[in-house]
This record gives C-alpha cells, structure tokens and sequence, in this order.
C-alpha cells in the first residue's frame, strides 16, 4: 500500500490536487459569499488608500526657493521716516522658510557697559545687598555687578553689565509697524520630483506664457496656478487677520500639494495650493504667543562697537511640499483585481477538467460534482 | 450530462460551494492548526506595528519655534569685560534648530591688504621663487602674490592678499569661553497636527497655568511637560559632558515623540523628550571634530571697511519632532481580527447548514461529514 | 443525530479538520498550478520592494554638518582688488544646505533718502501729476514721495524714498564674478542612525587613516568615500557647467545614499553619493532664473546709517540623506517563504497522517485518496 504512494513523490510536479467541492444551491449562502467577498476586497483597497495617505509626505523629492518683493514705509516719533525693503525686514533666507518682519521694537545706540536692570520682580533693590556680583536668571538682560542704582525718579534696580541702555518696552507696538506687508508678495519655485518614476515638474507651468507671470497673483479661482502670493491673501486663505498676527507674529503654512495621476497625461499633474496657521492662534491663552526674535547691526564708531538691536516680530511662512501618485495604487489593485480573477479563471478552469473527466463517468458521481482520481478508471 | 451544468451557470449567483471537509480528532494535528493559526495573526500583527514604526517619522505636520535666553560674560586679556547675549551668542535663527556658541576665535580689524600666509606645510618659503602669484589652495587664507616675507623673527612665508592680520590660533581655547551658556534655557514651542485625523495638539499644554510655565524647567522625573529647557540638562540628557562638548561643538538631537492614542481622550496624547548626540563623539579619532562656523561684523572707518571675525564654535540643537498614532493599527489588527471571527461565524454557519442537510442522511455519511449536493436528495 | 455535533463541540480543539482532496494526475494543471504559485509569490515580493522604495526617505535620522573652503580674487573697475572668504560669499549657515555666492550685483553707499526711482513702465513721467506719494508696486524700489525729478538726462521718473542710490543693475555680470568658486571645497559631515535598529554610521569611515582625509577629494571612481567634494566635480556630476550656472545661481541636490545591508556586516553600509540639479535649468524658457538673494552691511558714518546691498547669485546645495536597510524586506520574505515552506509541511504532515488512515483502509479509498473520519473506522 505505501508502494504507490512512494512513486507518487517524483511525480510530484506533473500532478494536482483540488479540494473536493459541494455547490450548495442557497440563495442566503450565496448571498453571503458575495457580501464577505466584496467587504474583504473593499478592506484592502481602503488599507492601499489609507497606506499611501500616510506615505504621502516622503514621497516627492523637492526644491523650494522663494523671493519676497515689496517696500514699506514707517513714521515713528523716535526714528521719523523709514523705508523698509526686503532686506531690512527679512534679515535671513531659509531654504523651504521665509520670514517677513512685520512689527519691530528697536533699541538704537547700545553699547557695552554698565546700566540699571529693568525692574521686575528680583531686580528691584533697595540697597547694594539686594544684589548679587555675577548673578543672572533667565528674564536678566546682563549679570548683575552688585550695585544698587536709580532706575528712574521711583524706582531702583541692580546694576548690570550688559548691551546698554537695555531693551526696555515689553509689548509689541499696536498697530504693528508694517501692517502694509499685508501688500508685500512672494514668488514660490517649486521643483518636485518622483524618485520612483524619475517623474519632474514644477509649479511654473510651462504652459504659462511669461506676460502672465509678471503681472499674475495667485487666486484660488481665478488664478489658481500663478506663482506670486500676496501676502494677505495667504494670511486670510488660513483664516487669519493680517493686522491681528502682524502685532505678534506667528508661523503661517503654505501647502504645495502635488496630487498626480501618471496614469493620465502629464497635464493632469498640478500644484494645488492651501494656506494653514501652524502655531497656536489664541494669543491670550498661551503664555508665549506670536514668533519673534532679536538681531542687531553692530558698528563701530572711533573704536567703540555700538550696535542697533531690533526685536522683530513676524510672520515666518513654511512652504510644505506634498506629493502623491495614483499609480502605485491603481497598480496594487490592478494585480489585486487580477489575482481575484486570475483564482476564478482558475476555478473555471478546474471544473473544465473535472467536466472532462465526467464525461466519462455516471450521472449521479456528476450531481454530486465529485472529483475522482484518473487512476480509478484504472482499477 | 452537460445539459444541467449549463442550466446551473445562470443560477451562479444563488449558488454556494464549500469543500468537502474531513473531522479528523486528533490532539497532535488540532494543537498544531491553532499553534499555526496564532502564529500566522501574530505574523501580520508584528508586521503591522513594524509598518508604524517605520512610517512614525512622516505622520506628524508639526512647526517648531525657539527662544533661547540667557546672558554670559567673559574676561579675556584681549578684549577685557565682555557680556554676551542671545543676538551675540546666537547669530543665526533657523526653522527646527538653533545655535549656541560656546567658544570662540575672534579676529578683530580685519581689513583687505597683503600680509604674510600663516605657516604650515606649504605657505613656508626662503625667496620670492618659492612663491606663485594667484596660487591658493584649500587651507590657503588669501591668495598669494609672489612674494615672499617675515612671519615672525624665525620663518619666512608668501604673502597673500586677505583679510589681514589673519585668523591665526589654530586650536579653540580650553576651557570654553562660554561655559556658562550650560545655565541658558530654551523654550520650545512645537505645534503638531496628524493630517490623517485632523488632530491638532502643542506641546504646552492646555491644562498647564501661567505661573508653572513662568517658572518651570523641563525635568524627566518632576516637570516632563514644561517645554523650558536647560541646555546643560539637554546635554546631560545626551549623556554628555558640557564642558567637553562646548570647547569643540557639536550636535545634539532634541527629540520630541508624540505617542497618541486616539482612540482613547485627548489627554493621552502627550509630549515624550529624549536627547542625543547626533555627530561624532569621539573628537580624538575624527579628523574634522565638533561643530564652528565663521561669521563677521563689517565696520567701515574713515570710508575703509573692517571686519571682526568670529569662528564660532558651538552646540545646534536639531528639534526632530516624531509623531505616530495607534487608531490605525487597532482599526486594521479590528478589521483582521474581524474577518478571522467573520471566518469562524462564515464556517459555523457552513456546518449548520451542513447539520441541516445530515438530518435527512444516514449516520454513516454524517460521521465521515460529507457534504453533499442537494440535488442528490432528488436522486 | 444532533446529538454527536453537540458532544463534538467540547472537544472542538483536539479537532483538526482538513478538506477533501482529489490528486489529478495531469501536466497540463500541474504546471498551471506551480506558475500561478510563482507569479503570486513574486507579486507579493515586488510589492514588499515597492514598499520599500516609497519609505527610502523615512527610515533614516540623521545630521548634516557643512564646511566650505577656499577664497577667491575679484579685480573689477568699481572696487578694484578684492578677495573673497567663506565669510563673505557663504554669508549664512544652514542645516542641510549651504549657499556659495558666484556673483554679485554690488551697490555701495546706500542711505535712506530720495532719489528717482528706476525707469521701466509705470515710473516714467512728464509731470508731478504722473506719479502718486504713497504708491509703490513689486517692482518698486521705493515709496513714491508724488515728485516727478530728472533720472538722467533723457528720462524722467517719480522720486521715491528709499534707500538711495538704488540698485540699478538687472543683469548679473558674466562671466560670473567669482567662476574660480569651482575650485572651493566643500567637507561634509553625515552622521545617520536607524532608528529601527539602533545603528549609527557616519560617512567619515572609520577605516580611512587622517592623512588620506587631509588631502583626498571625492572622485565616483577613485575616491568614493572622501567627504570632501570640489565644487567643480559636484555641479559637474549633476551634468551641469559650472561657467554657466554660476552667473544666474541655482539649486544643486547632493544625495547621500545608505544602502544597507545589516544582515551582512557592517562595512556593507557605506554611502553613495549621487548629484543632480534640482531647479528649472532652461533660464531662457523660465522667467524668473536661477536663484539670488540680497544681504546687506550696514554701517554707521558719523551717526548716518549706510548699507552695501549685496545681490547675491549663487548655487545652494541641498544635502539630502537617503536610507534604506535589506534587513526588513529580508525578514518579511523570510516569512512569506517560511509561511510557504511550513503549508508544505504541514500538506505533507496532513498526508502522512491520511496515510496513517489508508494503512488500515482499502486500496481503491486510497488511490481516491480519501481522508475518512477516525470515528468511521469504529463502525
């Protein structure tokens, strides 16, 4: 009895088993099998979508590049009529950033010395023991000497060395100072790139002809493919006041999202664009609101070194690129979809063969559709 | 015998087909279909949760913004009392990092002439021959102009045309100018968002008050919420030395981890800080050690313009904020988990069926479980 | 008869159930049968290796240290001999990028004053009433002051405040100014760590000796594992002149590839480099070429601020890091052909035990190779 078993083995490849099947005539299991078969399908196609929402953020290579272009002028008490350009109110380029000054506190003419801390709670002094040689905390604009000094008719506060006269107003001036950049614009380049598909593009369109350009601003609907944003349309697209968040400043997102279908023509590849605050907007809930830090022109004048220190408040605008494709997808389903048929081609097939072999074989073996092994017809 | 296979197609939909199944009791092979059962589930549950851990660094959108504070003051012999705050210590903001200098080389009155090259291997020389007009290389400070002069009383080297005098000191001073900076704080204010769910989430917290955040400094054990942050706690938290790595620079990681369960209330998802050194440690085995950069601060004089150089050695802090959430794997492990009960209900169903049909056969069919056609009954 | 089935239930885990089989001997079907076992595997592997390629730009942490080097000569008829260092044509540090300056529009003297604006369309005018105080556009310099004042001798255009004289240059000069930037060098520091893993690499090799590292340059063939790269060699390697790119400025990719293997050792995971430019290359197909930015020094002569504005044109490098490791893919085929394997086993275990079964049964059950219930035998 093992015997044939054994020459079975090396036969192995030139033979196939199928499980013996029962066909149940039930419209509720048939039902049934129809429904299990759509969800688990639908399963898989979800999890490939949800999947590549996920990937969505690593999946484009790009390169960003931004010019800010606009003049604004101010007219205060201490410093009288300025204008500002883009150098002076956007003092560092980043490479997928840009920040626009839009409010400053200036401090002109420091120079280091010696000068009286402003008062706050631990600077306040009465007499030289009230101060500490050398001590500083975190709100301290320099170390203190130990010497207790007129802060003003009032008050006396413990000497510091430090950048002198210090930094003295604490709240940003209202209005800010360059409310008008709401009018200032930006021109965004942006070159992506699919490393899977060595697929590039980028959000100057070809098509466009170079008039356009020049005079175009970017409208949601009227212009949804020009490169230049105003200001103020990008601040109000992520549902912000412009006047509000110049005051304090904040982090403004500029979403570049490259949903393309390589599927399609080419042309069916283009930047949509989306405009998000990223920082927390209530600024009387949180303790540190707004964006703003310190940067100062230093001088020298006969020998000495003074310089300007402007605390800047603003707007800084991260542009975010994202990309996706539907192709990876449409192919995972696509082969999905194949195997689901290539298995009923398949077990079309099968009941072909086992056609064949019941020709051959009396009716009621046919009904019950069993499948018997060629070798019995030997017997 | 075709006939009725033909007559069947139509009927496809209302139809149903198992197969023929053997009840074998055996506890060997039942132990081992559940042991391979729980290791197929345990197989696509490990590798959902690998999927997450790979994917955990592109869910999250997040913006960070930084404000270093603190003041340092130094006495050296060359430039006497000089106190140092963030605008000096921290020339340059950028996106997620920032940069605080710890040490430096100053070079002061730098002005464009001729002077003689810093000697080292090449830049020696004894007459004008051993010199070439317009010849640099890389570790060059100027470019020469064929002539060759004093360095000093001993060695002669070619002249370049430069910056002069020029940045001499090769090694940065020991101990760091700045190791005070240790005492400095950071606030890190980051923002996330899980595009996916919509989730808005910052990491000062909502429930947090005023006064704490006034005062607090992040602490593992006592404050792991506070986002003030002592620079040499962040350092420590690297497990490095201060002093070491201020005298060379380097670069520490500042890790923030969102582990959100959204499944659960919002106030599980909370901020997890870590720290780590992110270039080479050891300064001894790499040839090119730490972190230093060079800036200046042009002056003119009497129409002549100066600068100061300042190589700046120094820690950037680089803020990498991670974010993964475990609504999706619980939703995908659900839906598996589902679809393997759905299987069970599916089979129990089949065998219930099954049931119905051996009622009317006899026992011995029943014990061997066939499953049979209905259309054998009609035989 | 529902009697059994209910006894059965308890007994439910020392159960093991296994559908019937029929084995056809048949070339046709067997070979079938192995060739959509084969192409299913594959589809899944090429899936698993798709995956892969998507999440390349996630797996991998790590920091980016820049240092560029060497100096430069101008000799132009405005500012006569000038040498350039790292300081003056690199003027701002980035994390994963650095800027060189390749050509400059320089515009000395600037105070803020009135001047006549420019002339292009939209500033020329006859008279007063032709401009507008207040008015400016993108293309201003300045803030129309409502004047209209001779620009030279031919032209009239509205006065602006501003920072006098303006910039008055468009094009860049060619050749670019500082075209001897392409002998500058660049050492870079990439440090990566897989989080997955833990494993840390840096592009320093461990195993190259300090001497090689003083003066090695990068070269693909020769010297592949240097870290310091010739400008030169850089753009060239992403198909680029160095003459022509230098005039108008551009983006220029510096990918570092991990490719790790770490099932092999660890000295299989060094990085590749590969150089490719990342903007818009046809400057006269695009209206807004190339990529420049203005800085300025400001200087203070007797209590009158000035600035030189520096337009700067350049080429920014973007350092992008890359990484992947083989380990998961490996694991995951591991398990699919583990799985694979072990439906063998257990097949062939399920057939061993049915010939358990045949021994004591008749050979013509056997040849049908039908898998009978244990209870039977006890009838």
């Amino acid at each position: 009895p093992r015997g044939p078993a054994m020459r079975c083995s090396p036969l192995n490849l030139c033979e196939y088993e199928t499980s013996k099947l029962v066909r149940i005539k039930s419209v509720k299991l048939g039902s049934l099998k129809w429904a299990l078969n759509g969800v688990i399908l639908l399963v898989i196609c979800i999890m490939l979508l949800w999947n590549k929402e996920y990937q969505e953020y690593d999946l484009v290579v790009s390169s960003v590049t931004t010019k800010v272009k606009g003049v604004a002028q101010t007219n205060t008490a201490d410093f009288g009529e300025v204008v500002w350009d883009v150098v002076d109110y956007s003092p560092n380029e980043e490479k997928n950033s840009f920040f626009v000054a839009t409010n400053f506190i200036v401090t002109k003419k420091q120079k280091q010395g010696k000068c009286p801390e402003v008062p706050h709670y631990g600077t306040l002094c009465r007499t030289d023991n009230d101060c500490k040689k050398g001590l500083w905390d975190i709100r301290s604009h320099g170390v203190q000497t130990g010497v207790c000094v007129k802060f003003d008719v009032t008050t006396k506060t413990c000497e510091v060395s430090a950048w002198c006269p210090i930094e003295n107003t604490k709240k940003p001036p209202r209005p800010a100072l360059l409310t008008s950049a709401e009018n200032f614009t930006v021109l965004i380049k942006n070159n992506i790139r699919f490393p899977a598909f060595n697929f590039i593009r980028r959000n100057i369109l070809p098509e466009v002809d170079g008039n356009y350009l020049k005079k175009c601003i970017y409208n949601q609907r009227t212009d949804p493919y020009c490169p230049i944003f105003r200001l103020g349309d990008v601040v109000q697209g992520a549902r912000e006041n412009f006047a509000d968040i110049a005051v304090e400043g904040g982090v403004i997102g500029i979403q570049i999202n490259w949903d393309c279908d390589l599927n399609r023509f080419f042309n069916s590849c283009l930047p949509k664009y989306s405009f998000r605050r990223l920082d927390e907007k209530e600024s009387n809930r949180t303790l540190y609101p707004g964006l703003n830090f310190r940067f100062a022109r230093y001088y020298t004048e006969n020998g000495v070194e003074s310089r300007t220190l402007y605390k800047a408040f603003g707007i800084r605008f991260d542009v975010m690129v994202f990309g996706k494709t539907t192709v990876f997808i449409d192919w995972l389903i696509g082969t999905s979809c194949y195997s689901k048929e290539s298995q009923q081609v398949y077990s079309e097939r099968k009941y072909e063969s086992v056609q064949d072999r019941q020709e051959v074989k009396h009716t009621h073996t046919h009904n019950a559709s069993l499948h018997l092994h060629p070798g019995l017809l030997l017997v």
